[in-house]
């Protein structure tokens, strides 16, 4: 394991699996691993002529399609490093994602170009990319486990968001981690509808070329057509967040779950229990699990052997992974560091970020949880304030900066309101220094800043934010105060 | 992936799976995972109060049992190394290999002690360990994957037998590799009959550890409970030889398989056609491999889907590994070279060994083989001149040096005869220089100081060895002398 290079993933199991199916979808093309080689080669040959090659970093800009998944391998055959960008995001946010990366060329679609206008010197669709010519290169065989593959923002407590490296390592030690805790079947067919962009994606379709396993892509997110394929398409495994359970759960009624389906694998917060007790009563085999873009997906995971025994556990570490609560308070409440080979290497360019998340190894997640007699982590708050709404992670921070920028802004504090349908919903409540200032001028200005998702529901005017001893915002009486 | 520590895998196990039966047997102790983790730390604690500590070499002299998986794991929480010994072995045999591997304790059983009456001052039975007190020692949590875990003797074409050794990180990645190749289920149990002193046998114990997976532990091979066991037991995966493959055939009749069977995973050599036509009339799941002690266990694995189609071939390189074909002749066989995690670093004490066998970061493995035009592996010859019977590997090297030190012998030559039980048996030519020397004057000498199943089954008295120009025995002419 220690070897620092390994097969190319996708070379070999176009090897090992050549007609197996890797890609099916709803309307797109079919591939087999055989097929997807080639044409992830013939994808990196044509964009060598743009000049991209080892270590250049190329973002991409899309909704879930075969292009998508052949324009990662082809940079994983270049050497080079697949940015992947959020499509809700708004311009601004692109344009820094694209500085922070360094990113030579933007490969996207038709429509979120002509969408996102993105000033940008290199941007190609996949149709530009068709036409090209390929490059007389050779292609290498082999990985090194060392080097980065992708790259993805996340935002923190503070400052701007961060771009998190994974090397191939990471994934791989991802993709075993998974496998050791999920089982692998030969029929194994993972449907995918979480956004590629996303590490819970993302991780999907790496472990389709390290496990040969057929992924259902599904374009983007719909209720029905995520239910009908479930039902009727041989999945075996689902990735979902709770939004999704609940609509399937809706619809699923009293129609008894296929035998083929093994495991429904829920990301982004923990489920309330009423839903659970709806998952107890279709005998669906639901796995919570903790995790993050840092520790590329999953790295705590709680069996459905479980669900109710541990109501409100996310589980225990992968096998490969290890996890304590530091800093306890007398309740054995604290934060939660993790440490394993799935756990990103540091952010990029980013000194300050990497010396105040990393202690002797461990990574500091910023979340806090606790352990209970059996060593199940409880998490008790994400990063304290961090919003999750419909599986989007929402820092407020972030909103609260671009708002404090339009003029006649005092102060502002942002919180996530409980919602029916998103999980959580972001809410503002802001001080003014005139009482002209509306709701829709704030939104005018901020929408052409934030992604949409990222945009209060509702603002509510206050005269003063309460604050602390040391000044700081307490957020909990901000939630008092919602709930009255 | 290239942590160089992870959390020590049967702590980790008895943490995820406490309750999960990790060994069951047919008459001896059935033990969950947090069992074994206890009374491996036990023993661990009472053989510390022996002096051994880290990087102690402790041979284990003993049958499949319980108490041995119990001593092999108890040896890695003391970060000693198991040297694993074939209790088939003749004394002097045994001798050597604690010499070569500065062993400096030998657990062993009642009847092993008694039988063998080895030279060495410090010999405890598994009974003489219970008695001891237990040391009041801390034991670590995490392995270091570059450390040493088991050592194991295997001859070669020249010289004495040499010392393997694996790393945590050897049986890691053979663990992973195999997983990625046969899957994974929640109810996996692997039957365990083949010695655990053979690589083939260890490698289930650590992929019980690692999976979280119930092994059914038989002391030995027996025709009989091996197919009661295959029936009745829910085995859903058997590591086996031709020959077991062979009685459990006779004896499967028109009896349908049960359904909980899903992989015959097969080493020691290729299986002849008749039985392979037998193999598929009943259905039988079977999963040829290639692979050796060195390697860590199998490293090329042929599907079940192809044993038809890719008759005779062992299939392909597990997915972290690498093979290549050096020295290629006109018909395209050379020698099979290999690459990979699972590859052992090198032999103990023994540079000229190491030299000789790896080139570039390659493992020469001696074999001759082939590659087809879809890249299958066919292997020609077992290292020119194995002999592999009943799934033991003889090299015809020691036990000629043997006979060459009984009076009266000028020369000798052992090949492999055809069996119908064993797959091959050795047989020797030998010339004398008296014609009062006979086969059973030979024996008496040789068979002190060789295992019984390596003293020739018939000895040819003969004239002279043919050779050729540069004096080399030509074995293939034996073999035309054998079959005429």
């Amino acid at each position: 394991m220690l070897n620092e290079t390994m097969p190319h993933w996708l070379t070999k199991q176009a090897e090992l699996s050549p007609h197996k199916i890797a890609i099916e979808n709803t309307d797109d093309r079919t591939l087999s691993f055989l097929q997807l080689e080639q044409e992830s080669k013939t994808f990196a040959k044509k964009i060598a002529t743009l000049g991209i090659g080892e270590n250049a970093k190329v973002a991409i800009l899309s909704t879930n399609r075969t292009d998508m998944v052949i324009a990662i391998h082809a940079l994983s055959y270049l050497k080079a490093v697949a940015v992947l960008l959020n499509t809700r995001l708004s311009k601004q946010e692109l344009q820094y994602q694209l500085k922070q990366s360094e990113t030579t060329l933007v490969i996207t679609t038709e429509r979120l170009r002509n969408d996102k206008k993105l000033d940008f010197p290199l941007q190609k669709t996949y149709s530009d990319i068709q036409v090209l010519n390929e490059a007389e290169i050779k292609l290498p065989t082999q990985i090194n486990v060392q080097d980065p593959f992708t790259m993805m923002f996340t935002s923190g407590t503070t400052g701007n968001p961060k771009g998190v490296i994974h090397t191939y390592g990471n994934h791989w030690a991802s993709a075993i981690g998974s496998m050791l805790n999920l089982g692998l079947n030969k029929d194994d067919k993972w449907l995918l509808t979480l956004p590629i962009f996303h590490v819970g994606g993302l991780s999907i379709l790496l472990r389709s070329v390290i496990y040969g396993m057929t992924v259902f892509l599904m374009e983007k997110y719909d209720s029905n057509q995520f239910y009908e394929t479930i039902m009727e398409k041989k999945i075996t495994i689902i990735s979902l967040v709770t939004l999704m359970l609940k609509q399937f759960l809706k619809k699923v009624g009293k129609t008894p779950l296929p035998n083929h389906v093994r495991c429904f694998l829920l990301g982004g917060g923990s489920v309330p229990e009423p839903i659970l007790k709806q998952v107890a009563e279709k005998q669906i085999p639901l796995f919570q699990s903790y995790g993050m873009t840092e520790t590329s997906s999953q790295i705590v995971t709680l069996s459905a052997d479980y669900a109710f025994e541990k109501l409100g556990s996310a589980g225990k570490p992968l096998f490969q992974a290890a996890l304590k609560i530091w800093n306890q308070n007398e309740e054995g409440i604290g934060e939660i560091v993790v440490k394993g080979p799935m756990v990103m290497k540091g952010y990029v360019n980013n000194e300050q970020a990497n010396e105040s998340s990393f202690e002797d190894g461990w990574f500091k997640t910023g979340d806090l949880g606790y352990l209970d007699e059996d060593n199940f982590l409880y998490v008790v708050d994400r990063r304290t304030d961090l919003i999750i709404s419909g599986g989007e992670n929402i820092y407020p921070s972030e909103i609260e900066n671009v708002i404090l920028g339009v003029e006649g802004i005092v102060e502002v504090a942002v919180i996530g309101r409980k919602d029916e349908t998103w999980g959580q919903v972001p809410v503002a409540f802001v001080v003014r220094s005139c009482s002209d200032v509306s709701q829709q001028m704030i939104d005018e200005h901020i929408k052409i800043k934030l992604a949409s998702f990222k945009l209060p529901k509702k603002m509510y005017f206050v005269q003063s934010l309460p604050r602390n001893a040391s000044n700081k915002i307490m957020r909990h009486k901000l939630k008092d105060l919602l709930e009255e």
